[in-house]
């Protein structure tokens, strides 16, 4: 939170990005409201993203910019990019066909907390087999 | 992205915090599935929240606890807590009623980004007024 109005309450977009020059992007299917993933951008793919109308992020363990689908295909095209209250988190609407997840799920989030037993339960099936999708390198 | 196959593939719910301790929380309207806001969690607010069935944050401007609502009385009853697919960050599902950003917005993302001008323009409507929810200090 934050109580600055003018990031609050302005029309001007000041993304705030972190220490790294990072800032998280979270993915959300347009037609279903499915969370899909959460990736981070950084300037230069947050413009990518705007002016291309795919999302573009920066990959913090390759260190590189990541168009989302390059290797798999399953790319996300832009509806609408939202901006929280302190401007330092990102909503992409996005159009997708399906298998967002690289472990073969169409959304990240396939596992639930049980908060009786502290285990994971898989609460989706698999849309995708990702040793068909990805090349080896 | 990770593929470690025990994260990845495991039941084992195994968070990564980051180097601040914290790992990222988004909370969404089971109802409806619109995303309310994003907030971090440590170790100690996550087991929180696991135990008392409500969303308990670690505010990183006040740096304390936070229960969502301990002062707006907006408070977030969790319905499922989902993790993605390498562990760092998670989803709650929750249950609220309204009015879940500070600024007086049912959402934190209330503005969008026009790509055409670069400037942000207002999506949602206030549901109420910040002045008289929160009291002055």
């Amino acid at each position: 939170m934050g109580d600055n109005p003018d990031i609050n309450e302005g029309t001007q977009f000041t993304p705030r990005f972190d220490q790294d020059g990072l800032i998280p992007a979270i993915a959300q299917d347009a037609n279903t409201g499915e969370i899909l993933m959460v990736a981070y951008m950084n300037a230069e793919s947050l413009e990518l993203t705007r002016k291309t109308g795919f999302a573009v992020y920066f990959s913090r363990s390759r260190k590189r910019l990541w168009k989302k689908g390059e290797e798999s295909g399953h790319m996300q095209r832009i509806e609408r990019i939202l901006v929280d209250c302190d401007q330092d988190c990102l909503v992409l609407k996005v159009r997708v066909d399906s298998g967002q997840c690289h472990v073969g799920y169409q959304s990240c989030f396939y596992r639930a907390l049980d908060p009786a037993t502290g285990q994971l339960e898989f609460v989706a099936d698999r849309v995708f087999d990702p040793a068909s999708t990805y090349r080896k390198k």
